[in-house]
Order: C-alpha cells, then sequence, then structure tokens
C-alpha cells in the first residue's frame, strides 16, 4: 500500500500540472489529433466542436491513456491516437448530458445547446462519438476496440441509470455507485486500461489499470457532486446547486436524507422528489448538509477510493509515471474545481 | 446492363417478400441477436429499445448485409452479428432524429421522444450506437470495422448538413444530394459491402455491393421524400407532410422552386424558408408540385438510382440472392410505403 503520506507530500494542485509536464510532447500529438479529427466539411461542425472542445477542462482522460502506456514501457506514438480517442467519447457525451441536463454552464460558459440548441448537439456529438469510433479502429487492436465499446455501452447505461433515479431521494447508495461507475468510472477505467494493452502488458497489470482508473473515476466524480454544492462558483466554471435544481440524488443528498429526521425527508422530498423549490431552498439543503455532515462524509468516502486508485499502481515499478499517476489520485480529491 | 423490364417482371411488393424467404433462417438469428443486445439491467433501456425496434420497419439494411455476404458465397452465420449491428445503428439514428425533428409520428405511432421525452431517445440511441459498436467488433475484422466508423461519421454529418440546409427552399441539388448520400445512402453502402469483405471477396466486388448499396439508398431516400408529400397517410405510417412542416428542403421542393416563377418562390420563401405557414399552404404545394410535375420528377432520379443499383451487381454470377436483390432495388422504387 501506498501510505496516503506520499501522495499528500506533492501539493496536489501541482500534482496534475507534473502530469501535464512529463506527457507535454505526447499531450501536444493527442491535441494536433483531436483538431484533425473535429474537421468536417459541414462548417457547422468544426464550429460546435472547437466551440467544446477547445473550451479546455482538464484533458484528464486522455492523460490517463498516456501515463499509463509510457509508465508501462510504451515507446512509439499509437497512444496519442488513443488519448484522442477517449476524449472525443467524453466530449460526446457531455454534449448529450448538456442536452439532456438542459444546463445553461459548462466550464463557465455557456453550454454549446444553449448556443446552436438541442439538435445541433445531439448531431455533433453522434459525430464525436463516430469519430472516436474512427480514431480507436487506427490502433488496429481488436481488445482496445473490445474494452472502448464496452465502456461505451457502460457510460450510455450509467446516464440511462442516472435519469430513472433522479427524483428519488430516497434512492439507494447502491444505486448512486451503479450511475457513477456507468457515466464517470467505466471511461476513466477503460482509459487507463487500453494504455497498458498498447503496451502489451500481462492481463494482472492492465487489471489493475482498470482498477486504478475505476476508482480515481468513482474519486473523482464524488468530488464533482460535492463540488456542485461546495464549490466557489467561479473557479468550478459552472453553476453551484445545478444538481438540486436537476433534482439529482447525489451522495450529499443521499447522506442527508438517510440521516435525516422526518421534516427533513419531507423537505428532499418536497425539493428533489417533487421538484417544488422555492428560491430559499438551496441554502436550507445547505444547512441540512451541515447538520449531518454530508459533505465531508463524501469527500470521506472520495478520499477512500482515491487510496485504492493508488494502491493499485504500487505493482509498478516506482518511477516519475506512477508518481504523477498516484499523485493524480490525490488531486482529485483535493481539487477546489 | 440488366434490363430494366427483367426487374419489374416481380411484382415489386413481393420483392421485398422473396428477399425475406430466401433469408428466412439468417433474419431469424439477427432478430435473435437483435433481443439479446437490446438487454440491460437498466430497465428503461429494454422498454425503450424494444418499443422502437419492435415497431418492425422493413429491416431493409440488414437483409442487404445478409443478401450480399449469401450471394458472395459466405457460408458462416457472423452476418448476422453484422447485420443486427446495421439496424441498431439505424435506430439509433431513428431515436435522435426524433429528437431532432420533434416528430409525432413514427411507423404509424407516437415517437419514442413523445412517450418519454427526449432525454432517454438520447440516451437510449446512445446506447444502441455502442452496442452496435460491441457487435462489429464481435466480427474480428478490423476492414469491417473501418468501414462501419466511416459510415457512422457520414450520416453524422449528412444529419448536420440537413439541419444547416434546412429552411432554405433555393437550396442546391447537390446540397441535397450530400444530405441524403450521408444521412441514408452510407449506411446502405456499408451494410451491403461489409457482406462482400466478411466473404473475403476481392475489392472490386466488395465496391461493387457498396455501389449497389449507395445507389439503393439513394432511391431509397428519393422515394421516401416523394411519400413524405405523396402518399397515403395510413399505409405510410407516419404524418403526411412532416417535412414540409420541418422545413426541409427536399427535391420536391428543390424541383418546383427551381422551375418557380417569382410568385411562387415568395410561396416557398414564406413557407419553407421563413417557416410561416397557414393551414391551406400544404394543398398549394400540391398543387405547384402538379403545375412543375416535382413529385414525378423526384420518382424519375429516384428510378435511375435504382437501376444503377441492380446494374451494379451484374458482375456477381445469376442466381437467387442477386436477383432478389436487384428486384428489392425494383421494389424500393415502387412502394408505397
Amino acid at each position: 500500500m501506498t501510505p496516503p503520506d506520499s501522495a499528500a507530500a506533492t501539493p496536489p494542485a501541482d500534482a496534475l500540472t507534473a502530469l501535464r509536464t512529463l506527457l507535454a510532447d505526447d499531450m501536444a500529438e493527442v491535441n494536433r489529433l483531436i483538431l484533425a479529427y473535429m474537421q468536417s466539411p459541414v462548417a457547422l461542425i468544426p464550429e460546435l466542436a472547437k466551440y467544446i472542445v477547445a473550451a479546455g477542462g482538464k484533458r484528464l482522460r486522455p492523460l490517463l491513456t498516456l501515463g499509463a502506456a509510457r509508465m508501462c514501457g510504451y515507446d512509439g506514438m499509437a497512444h496519442c491516437g488513443l488519448a484522442a480517442c477517449v476524449e472525443f467519447i467524453h466530449t460526446a457525451t457531455l454534449l448529450h448530458d448538456d442536452v439532456v441536463d438542459e444546463s445553461a454552464l459548462r466550464r463557465g460558459r455557456d453550454t454549446a445547446n444553449a448556443v446552436w440548441g438541442n439538435q445541433a448537439s445531439v448531431l455533433v456529438g453522434d459525430f464525436l462519438f463516430s469519430r472516436s469510433f474512427q480514431l480507436m479502429v487506427e490502433s488496429g487492436s481488436l481488445d482496445v476496440l473490445r474494452i472502448l465499446a464496452n465502456a461505451s455501452a457502460t457510460i450510455a447505461e450509467g446516464e440511462v441509470l442516472q435519469l430513472t433515479t433522479a427524483g428519488d431521494p430516497a434512492a439507494s447508495v447502491e444505486d448512486y455507485m451503479k450511475v457513477i461507475e456507468g457515466k464517470t468510472a467505466a471511461l476513466f477505467a477503460a482509459a487507463a486500461e487500453v494504455g497498458g494493452v498498447l503496451a502489451g502488458r500481462p492481463a494482472a497489470e492492465c487489471e489493475a489499470l482498470r482498477t486504478y482508473g475505476q476508482s480515481l473515476g468513482i474519486a473523482f466524480q464524488l468530488m464533482d457532486d460535492q463540488l456542485d454544492y461546495a464549490a466557489d462558483q467561479a473557479a468550478l466554471g459552472k453553476s453551484v446547486g445545478d444538481d438540486f435544481r436537476e433534482r439529482k440524488a447525489t451522495m450529499p443528498v443521499i447522506v442527508a436524507y438517510g440521516a435525516g429526521s422526518a421534516e427533513e425527508r419531507a423537505f428532499w422530498d418536497r425539493t428533489i422528489g417533487e421538484g417544488d423549490q422555492q428560491d430559499s431552498d438551496l441554502a436550507e439543503a445547505h444547512r441540512l448538509f451541515a447538520r449531518h455532515g454530508a459533505l465531508e462524509e463524501t469527500g470521506r468516502i472520495a478520499r477512500r477510493h482515491a487510496e485504492a486508485a493508488a494502491a493499485a499502481l504500487d505493482c509498478f515499478p516506482a518511477g516519475a509515471h506512477r508518481t504523477a499517476l498516484q499523485d493524480v489520485a490525490a488531486f482529485c480529491v483535493a481539487r477546489a474545481y
């Protein structure tokens, strides 16, 4: 096991920078591929794709593919195509999520669907998903294709499950975990695993990479769900309280509901269950979270998964890439954005 | 060249039945796979998928894959997986189209999005698209994967182009052809081609199959666009005049606009261009079509492409499968639904 202190020794904000610096050349190639594959003679496609892809984001998922491949001793450049592919899958799901959630802000800007309409967001999402598929065919590995195809199906299942559990403040932790394992962790897991598969590493190592990505994805999403209530809106780059307005049964709500009095549960049933919300309700939700330590509990669970992620990489030889990937796990649960 | 008479000798309505009868065992396996792959522990997925997949439709695209493979002498069963894959791609695009078009009827029933909402339609469409991807990975052929990945990207491009040309009655025939080559013909072409690729046939034969599918798809869509105005609503199973209400610049409109007087063009500019439509406008559109023979001209162009489709198969040895595939081309341009 990695002692938790070893990860904490690197200031978390620098952990992502360290990984990016280590993989700067690879990432430049990934960015080149992303720009090349978003091109199309149909002008609206690069226009809309550029808006969402160029908006930045952390590019965490492609970094996992690049870092895993390099840690495994891969010395080619095909991992860049897979990293771009992973980012395209992510971007396509963002476009479709925004349609679904009717979000107004993403990464601090208007969502694409608010600018171009739902129709364009759905179809350009489909285009980017198809592009991801073309990129992974280029890898020439059926194992890689199978992993990413399975991840895509699992992501969609998680998104649909989220839709069916929305509006149920009494949703179980088990259902919530299934949602985030699907909508988030499946792609993190696949992103890390394909790095090892491309490098031709044995099954046990590929499985360890998968566990790393899976645990990291769960930790990441738990923090996302905590930050949706706790973050500074400017730093987060999206609206605080979106999940509340969208009646999502995320971990903070599930914890507060589980520990709540009958009167408190009636509050959650009205606001999340029936969607009957007043302006003052978000502040009341915060008071209930504070009373039951719901945001802290969400953070604690996130940290447990981040530690499991770091520990999963202990089977690899020590080195700069392993350290950076393990530190990223600490970053994910310490980030404020 | 196949003389046009040889195709016309089979009553078109029976041509599809003949192909279905010839491939009945294969099609049973395709239907089994479709049912198996639409399953998911997330209950809403099979529920919604069953609604749209079980609604039937002609299953024309999977029949092309099956027929092409058998005509090429393929004697395995892997072509059934590809046929199911092709149907899933088609179904996913239908689900996303319905979101986009806000159509109220599809195959004579309420659209899925009218029943379950846009959110579920987008996400279950994504799930089916992912499933199509899993099915094609099972084929184990990178050539097949490349063809289908390219087709998926081309479909999305066609759909986006359609979005950007909607509301322009002065759209060029060239733009219209690009739209239907993308949104319809690309999948027909890929469906036929992968049958030959799976059978290990030489490049020239696979290319001939591709030409067959491409021409057939163009003919099919031209007829669809004609039937959208001309069909008996009950037989078609969807609303007549949908394209008019959705302001699509389809071939009948392009023909009538091109041949129209200044006053007639003003009518199209108002109804299609500005979307300012009165109840009596659809009848007026029909009068203008009749004046310029626009529906007949659309049918003539469709028949030309159907004849090219049939001719493309002349390089294959005569036999039941070739005859059935060639007759299907005649069916596509004689159908009333």
